[in-house]
């Protein structure tokens, strides 16, 4: 029997489209589901390719060589670990498991701890990219047994998409579940992305009165400039559809009512357990759980009053400004993400390298940018730099933005439109810059009614007033 | 052996002055603690009183009457549980047991699954207002097992502090963990209020350069109207109050960094995990973590700019106005706190009713307020209420605050001082009360790159469109 080199489980559409990806590269593959249906469809999807798909687990387990390398493309969660459960007995010592899911950083890890001893290789990576990216060339951040990595850098290394130097957006992440956890935080200034553009949209189109047009023209702009990402080039793209069925402008045909899955929740959830400040991922994500209240929002808009005054500024400098507005934020949000990683590198010991997490987020992933290029460049002028605001590239950049971002927020504050990530990356940057905040009183507050006690300015110690 | 009628394990400063409180109010206590140097403090503390202080569990065992009612005030966390490991073995079906601390509310929901079939009655508790709280008379959440009710009712109610009508701040709050996710969502209230008093002190110091003599004046004033509550009767008091050693305000030798402890974190994290928006009282979060970065943000303010104008308005107006920008944030922060509890009350099905627990706030704990009054007003007038902001005198005080909230949190962010629960506060009003969000590009964007499909504003069914 023909043994084919890697294996996928799950035939979902990110399973079948790594399959193919991996087998377009020069490696045969075998794939399992246990739907027939989905080996059905993957069959279609991967005739003429060496993918050899069955429904039949030993079957799968018999067209592999050794060592097996198993990709796990399910659902996160139990599905995971019910995939490791059917598996686990019919594989040898040196095999490998690898979970490409989203799957939450601490499963990862207690994974890796309940199959260590037993031989079997064990990796939780990150792919980003989507069904096209997982196609034609994703971003992959695997992170486990570093053992493994040989086993996988062949295979991934071609599969991934490739930087703008040439380079494979996969590199090796660390130890543990960093490469999960890189992924998440990944995914958390993905909904930092996402709710920026969204808050410019709105401002463009509530302040000024622009077309989809109109804005699929500025998108479009600013997607040669400093703002140039995926994401600003698909919403330019989004702007100029149209609805087959009304010709209206499609985003106006859509509900304005957000999901969400559990990796922006995650990296919210992390950075409070962790302490770092990453309010500005949180607030995207508080956003879209807002935004999901939209029959109680209706209500509310029927009772509750805003301003009704109107703009009175200079249409065409007020939407550069907003593109000011939204790359100044854009670079609190990225700041507050690295940080996020930093103190998980102290907390677990990966030895992260962080300019290399940004280089292979250049391309594949949804955050790919340009922009990504300068993270690489902050770090390699500075590995040890203690917070991305203070690269000169960076400080330069937000000082050139910061007067119009002031105007942008002040404005949409007097007319009443929110922009909770673009007012809260602005007062994390006026935090961060303050030698002093009001915390004193907090302390004093504290001190006050629970006798917790304070520090001083002027002297080491800790110190309690007898108040009144 | 004369027998007492009420224990408590765990003798520091607030199980003592619990203890003091509850015999003062005519049950006598036995008190227990490992510690022998606490019991002989805590043998100090209570001297003349009905109390017997022991380092013996067995002397603290048998010098309890049938049943057997014991407050356990120990640290929240594993010291909760070791302490009902050691105390189960030596009690009766029909004893009760009821944790004071502040566990987390999964904690005590795993504890009553836990003890349930032992006939040992168990309670979750929160107890709110420090150590002289405990002692003149704490707010308390009492939830758990409702056959426990009728067994601690005459104390608590006789021990908790008493509103301005004369009711006891304690009633049953409902079974499961009710009673600590009742306190633990005051605990992130108080983060929020606390964190927007910062604010205002802030501006005040920063923009208009009032010194804490000056501001002694403002708080004392404010505690006068719409704002009385204990917090900012406090800072009036910590305005005023001088460094014996330097002559100087002590609040300026008091060191900004600000401690957190778990409530606050976990307010925010189980509003992430229910999906509701309280994102002010995360900012509240957040800024302390910020604010403990000292030495980050003592570099940083050396590197990154910020503006230089100076304030060009009226000072004793946009002292005024800080006043109504401050009411106006804590109402949004107390409807997100308030959704909070509605949506735990769904998912855990508890029967929370609203305005009681706003009622048994209006005394003994940090957060009091003639405020909570008006809270309780409004559940009365609905209890259905679907958010506080929607309550007719809630939905007046916005308008008639709304224009100086706007004009204080535009003229920060122009000037550069951060108002991170101001501009949260506002930007979740103006978000709630936006029939419309720009979520309709989110969701297109995540159909375009990832398939997710959307919904549409004119007809039902679930949409994907081939982008491009």
């Amino acid at each position: 029997m023909k043994q084919q080199q890697f294996g996928v489980v799950g035939l979902g559409v990110m399973g079948q489209n790594l399959a193919r990806n991996i087998e377009r590269n020069g490696f045969s593959v075998a794939g399992l589901d246990l739907d027939p249906a989905k080996v059905q469809q993957a069959a279609a999807a991967c005739s003429g390719a060496d993918i050899h798909v069955t429904a039949d687990l030993k079957e799968f387990l018999a067209h592999l060589s050794l060592p097996r390398r198993i990709l796990i493309m399910v659902p996160a969660g139990k599905a995971v670990d019910s995939v490791i459960q059917g598996l686990q007995p019919h594989l040898a010592p040196g095999d490998l498991l690898i979970d490409g899911g989203n799957s939450y950083f601490e499963d990862t890890r207690r994974r890796l701890k309940a199959l260590s001893g037993s031989g079997i290789l064990y990796v939780g990576t990150g792919v980003s990219g989507g069904e096209e990216g997982a196609l034609r060339g994703p971003s992959i951040m695997p992170g486990g047994d570093p053992a493994a990595w040989p086993l996988i850098k062949p295979v991934f290394q071609k599969i991934a998409a490739k930087a703008p130097d040439g380079s494979p957006c996969c590199e090796w992440i660390g130890n543990d579940g960093a490469g999960h956890f890189v992924k998440m935080v990944h995914n958390g200034i993905e909904y930092g992305d996402m709710q920026m553009i969204c808050e410019a949209y709105f401002l463009m189109e509530r302040v000024l009165g622009l077309t989809p047009d109109d804005m699929h023209g500025v998108f479009e702009e600013w997607n040669t400039g400093v703002l140039n990402s995926y994401l600003i080039e698909i919403t330019s793209k989004i702007m100029a559809t149209k609805d087959p069925e009304t010709g209206k402008a499609l985003i106006h045909v859509i509900l304005d009512t957000a999901e969400q899955k559990g990796t922006g929740k995650w990296t919210s959830t992390v950075s409070l357990d962790l302490g770092i400040p990453a309010q500005t991922i949180a607030e995207a994500v508080f956003a879209r759980m807002l935004s999901a209240l939209k029959a109680e929002r209706v209500a509310a808009a029927k009772v509750l009053t805003g301003p009704t005054q109107k703009f009175g500024g200079d249409p065409k400098a007020f939407v550069k400004s907003i593109g000011q507005a939204l790359y100044a934020s854009k670079i609190c949000s990225y700041a507050q993400g690295f940080q996020l990683l930093r103190a998980a590198d102290q907390e677990y010991t990966w030895n992260l390298d962080f300019g290399s997490i940004a280089a292979l987020w250049r391309a594949g992933c949804i955050i790919r940018a340009q922009f990504l290029g300068r993270i690489k460049e902050a770090y390699d002028r500075n590995p040890g730099l203690a917070n991305l605001l203070l690269d000169p590239y960076f400080t330069g950049a937000i000082a050139d933005a910061s007067g119009a971002w002031r105007t942008v927020v002040a404005t949409a504050v007097q007319l009443g439109v929110p922009v909770p990530a673009f007012s809260s990356a602005l007062a994390y940057y006026d935090g961060y810059r303050s030698a002093v905040l009001p915390a004193n009183l907090l302390q004093a507050q504290r001190d006050f009614f629970g006798a917790h006690t304070y520090r001083r300015t002027d002297k080491e110690g800790v110190f309690h007033t007898k108040w009144e």
